[in-house]
C-alpha cells in the first residue's frame, strides 16, 4: 500500500507526530495516565468550540456525534432540520428517529432562506438542527444568525461543527449554540474514529432519559467529571487527539483559522482563474467554506479522469460529489494541518490533468501568489 | 508516562507488531486499501465466531456492539436476559430500552439455573441474551446448552462473545447462536474502539426498522458487501485489528485457545497453592474462564495494598471488582498476546506482595510447573 496525499475533506493526512503519539504500548483507561490525556483534551476542545460548557468524547464516527446530540436532546414539539447538504439531510434522517421533524430543505449547494427558518420556530418548532459547514457542497452556513433567530423563540440550538470546528470560527457560548459536535478526522488533524460533543447547560431542559445507552450523552457528562468514558474508549485514538491538540495549541487558532482561509482562498483563486466555477450559490448569509471547496466538474473530463488519473500518477486523493452530485463536482479538502506544498501539489496535479482535456486554462500561479 | 504491563481483561498489552501496524499515514476510508483491510478483517473472523454468517464492524467499544445486536434485532415479544455477572446486567439494562425484558437474575459469580432458562422461554420469551465469559466475576455460561434450549422454542439467541472470540472455542453456527458481539481490546489482542458483531439468516427475522441510525446492522451489512462501512470507519484501530488478526492466523485458533487455556490453568493452580479461593462457584455446566480468573481478596490486605504497591512497584495493572465486588476480588486477565513471561511476572509480583501481609502461602513454582 504505497502513501496517499489525502486532500479530501478528512480523514486527513497526519501529521507525524500525531501517528508518533498512537505508536506506543497500550495504557489502562482506567489509570491517571489516561485521565490526564483525556483532561487535556476535553480542556483544549472548549476553546475550539467556543464554549466554556462540558464536552464529552464519544469512540465513534461524527454521525454517532450527531445522532447523540439529537437523540439524548429530543425531548422537543418539533425540531426543524435545515438540509442544504448531504450532512443537513443526514441530521433530518437521525432526528426522524426520536422526534417530529420539519425538513426545511433546499437544493444542495444553495444558500438557506433565514424566513423558511424563522416561520418554522413560529409555527411551533422548538429546535433547530443544522450543520455549520456542509463538506458535502463547500458551503459555511450563517450559524450565528440562525442561533439568533432561535433565541427569539427560545428554540434549541443543535450544530453540526464537524467541519469547521478547528478550522474556522465557532463561537457557541457567543453565538447560542446549545449543543455541537466536531469530528476528530476533519480539522482537528487526529485520525477518524472519535467526536466530541459540546453541551451548553441549556440543553438539559430538552434531555430525553430514554436515549440509546451508547449515546447517552448524560452518562458521558457524568463520568467525564472524573475524566473518564463511561464505556471503553478508543485509546490510541485519544492519544492521537491530544498530540493533534497540542499541534492546534502551538499554532495558535487565531492563526490556524487563517492558515485555513489562506488555503481556501488559494484554491478559489485558482479555480476561478483556470475557468471553472465554483459549486455553492453563495448568499449575502453565507460565503464559501474554509476547509473545503466544491467545484464544478468542467466540460470534457469525468470524474474517472480527473480523479483516477490523480490518484495513480500522483497518489493524491480527492473527493468527488456525492449522491446526486457524482460526477458533476469535485472537492479539494484543506483541512487540517494541510500546508502550502500539499495544496500546491494538489491544485498542480489538478491543472495539469484538466488541460491535457482542455478543460480549464493554466493558472497554478494565481494560487501560488495567493499564498504568499 | 511509564510503559504499564496491562494483565487486566482488555484493554490489552499490543504486541509490537500490532504497535506498527497502526503507525503509518492515514489510508482514504473509500480506497480499494481499506476496503482490502476490511475484507481481510472480516474474512479472518468468521471462523473465530464459528460462523459462516455475515460479521460487520462497528467503531465503538463492546457496548456499541451489545446495543447495535439487541436494538436491531428487538422484533421480539419478550427478551429473557441472564444476568450473573455485570455484563450480564449490562446487556438488561440496554434490553430494557427496547423490549420487555424477563430478568433472569442470579448472585454475580453463581453458575446459571438452566431451568429458569428454560421457564422463561415456555412462557412467553421468544429471545434470549447472555454473557458467555462474564469479564467481571470470571465465569464462563454455557453458551451451547443455553442455545440448545433456545432453539427448542425457536427463540433468538445473542450473545456477548467480547471476551471469548479469539481465545476460547466459539461455534455459533454448530451451538444455534444468531447474533454475537467482541471487542477489539480482548482476545483478539487489537487496540479498543472497534466492535465486530456476527449476525446469522434467523436474526433478520427479529429485525426492527426504526433503530438508532449509528446502531442500525442492516446499513453495515448492506455496506460490508462492498467491504466499506456506512460512517467514517476509524482507520488506525482497522489496520491494528488486521494485523491483530494475522497474528491469530500465524498462531492457529487451536494452538491460541490452547495458550490460554494453560495460562488460565497456570494462574488457578497458582491461586489455590498459594490458599487463595477463587470467586465463581462452578457447577456441572459452567466453568472457570480461560481468559481471565477472579479471586477472593484475601484477608490481611486491601484492594489498594495489593493493586496499588503491584503498579507502583512493579508496573504491572491488574483489575480490582466491579460494582459491589470493589475490594472483594481482584482479577487477572490473561488474554489476547499474554504469554509466559508476563503471567510469571504478574503472579510472582502478586504472590511477593501477599506474602508481605501473610495473605498467602509461596506458590509460584506450582505455577511455572503448570506452564511447562
Amino acid at each position: 500500500m504505497e502513501d496517499d496525499l489525502l486532500m479530501i475533506p478528512g480523514p486527513v493526512k497526519l501529521h507525524e507526530r500525531i501517528i508518533r503519539a498512537m505508536s506506543r504500548q497500550m495504557i489502562s483507561h482506567r489509570s491517571s495516565d489516561f485521565e490526564r490525556v483525556f483532561e487535556y483534551c476535553i480542556r483544549t476542545l472548549k476553546p475550539l468550540f467556543g464554549t466554556d460548557g462540558d464536552v464529552v468524547i464519544i469512540s465513534g464516527s461524527g454521525t454517532a456525534g450527531m445522532e447523540a446530540a439529537i437523540a439524548s436532546f429530543s425531548n422537543v414539539r418539533r425540531m426543524a432540520c435545515i438540509d442544504n447538504g448531504k450532512f443537513g439531510e443526514r441530521f433530518a434522517k437521525i432526528a426522524e428517529r426520536y422526534v417530529q421533524v420539519d425538513h426545511i430543505k433546499f437544493e444542495w449547494g444553495r444558500s438557506i432562506d433565514l424566513e423558511r427558518v424563522e416561520r418554522s420556530l413560529a409555527e411551533g418548532s422548538d429546535a433547530v438542527a443544522f450543520v455549520h459547514n456542509e463538506t458535502s457542497t463547500g458551503i459555511l452556513n450563517p450559524a450565528e444568525k440562525i442561533a439568533g433567530i432561535a433565541r427569539k423563540y427560545d428554540a434549541l440550538v443543535i450544530m453540526d461543527g464537524i467541519t469547521s470546528v478547528g478550522g474556522d470560527w465557532v463561537e457557541m457560548d457567543r453565538w447560542g449554540i446549545d449543543v455541537a459536535i466536531v469530528g476528530s478526522q476533519k480539522c482537528l488533524g487526529a485520525p477518524p474514529g472519535l467526536a466530541a460533543v459540546a453541551i451548553n447547560e441549556k440543553a438539559w431542559d430538552f434531555y430525553r432519559e430514554d436515549v440509546p445507552f451508547y449515546l447517552d450523552l448524560k452518562a458521558y457528562v457524568k463520568k467525564a467529571q472524573e475524566n473518564q468514558t463511561p464505556y471503553t474508549p478508543a485509546v490510541p485514538l485519544f492519544l492521537a487527539l491530544a498530540e493533534a491538540l497540542k499541534i492546534i495549541e502551538e499554532e495558535g487558532l487565531e492563526r490556524r483559522i487563517e492558515r485555513h482561509r489562506k488555503l481556501a482562498n488559494a484554491t478559489r483563486t485558482w479555480a476561478l482563474n483556470a475557468g471553472l466555477e465554483l459549486f455553492p450559490e453563495i448568499d449575502e448569509h453565507s460565503s464559501y467554506s474554509n476547509t473545503v471547496t466544491a467545484i464544478k466538474m468542467p466540460d470534457g473530463i469525468t470524474d474517472k479522469q480527473l480523479r483516477g488519473t490523480l490518484r495513480e500518477e500522483f497518489g493524491i486523493t480527492i473527493s468527488g460529489g456525492q449522491e446526486h452530485l457524482k460526477g458533476r463536482i469535485f472537492r479539494i479538502g484543506h483541512m487540517g494541518n494541510a500546508g502550502k506544498r500539499d495544496l500546491v501539489a494538489t491544485l498542480s496535479a489538478v491543472e495539469e490533468i484538466l488541460l491535457r482535456h482542455n478543460a480549464c486554462a493554466p493558472s497554478i500561479h494565481s494560487a501560488l501568489e495567493a499564498l504568499r
